[in-house]
């Protein structure tokens, strides 16, 4: 039942944004009584939270899988495309409401900031691991954090129109860019 | 009038976010009566949309001077200075509220796309006149794209806690890159 609240908020977020996400309107979606719903998520805040955080944990298991089979030739762009998936999927898009509403509320980002920071630094340690390098050696650890950074760009690009082309070719030169730049061990 | 709306509006827009941006607020803020507000702008897309249009422009002029004495060494960082400032100001800010509220609003998405695509284009030919480049030139088009998005990314980071100093941190990574990969004319 709170992976079934979880799941509506995050559809809920993706559909009908920050504002149109009340407990009333997820607790409908998931079929569940708004008793229930109280006695697991007191709180908008409580939910949006736990949804947001919970499902993006699951979302890198689907990344994991993704990245059993890497190919030995184009292996940068192919963890380029794993990574950047996470961050055009729904679940991008219901952070993206979760961080944006946090920023004029503070009470919601004394919340949000360090379970993104969690997240930022899991995602880091994860790219890292994809691509297979020792981050302390020359500029390894910026490029990855620009690597994340430039990511996260796209995906906010990717909120308003399609640009799936674009974006492909942006990481086709990104590719190129870091195995020019990146020293492998 | 106009243009104080427009301020009134922008300033909003940054305190309280796009749901508590209403044109009682703004008008209030503005010192400007609600028939005067309604004279101007019709309904809160009109304002909103009109508001960050145009003090992104003005946003640009300030930025034409800051450009206006670029040091001769280390120049592509102070490029990315500039630029990146235009990613951290309160105008991205409100324009990152437009952005998301028009994700799930088919009307305003209408007038926001436009408005975006044109910014966009702006920002990316002022960024090529910066760097001084032939973007004809080897992979120099996408790498300037790749640079717009990333600052997108360090921006919308930005917004939700101070992290100035990582940010230097990837910028001064980043013109290092670009002074590797871009072809110079």
């Amino acid at each position: 039942m709170r992976l079934r609240l979880m799941e509506a908020t995050v559809d809920c977020l993706v559909e009908l944004g920050w504002a149109g996400t009340t407990t009333t309107v997820v607790s409908k979606r998931a079929g569940v009584s708004r008793g229930a719903q109280l006695h697991h998520f007191p709180s908008k805040q409580d939910l949006v939270v736990a949804a947001v955080g919970h499902l993006t944990e699951r979302r890198r298991e689907d990344m994991r899988r993704a990245a059993a089979d890497l190919p030995e030739t184009g292996r940068t762009r192919a963890v380029l495309e794993i990574l950047s998936q996470q961050f055009v999927s729904p679940i991008f898009f219901a952070a993206l409401e979760l961080w944006v509403a946090a920023r004029t509320d503070a009470g919601l980002r004394a919340e949000v900031a360090p379970l993104e920071r969690r997240v930022g630094r899991e995602t880091h340690a994860y790219a890292v691991e994809l691509l297979a390098i020792d981050e302390s050696r020359g500029d390894n650890r910026r490029l990855v954090q620009a690597t994340l950074d430039l990511l996260r760009g796209l995906g906010l690009a990717a909120s308003l129109s399609d640009d799936t082309k674009r974006r492909a070719a942006v990481l086709d030169s990104w590719a190129v860019v870091l195995d020019d730049e990146l020293e492998v061990s």
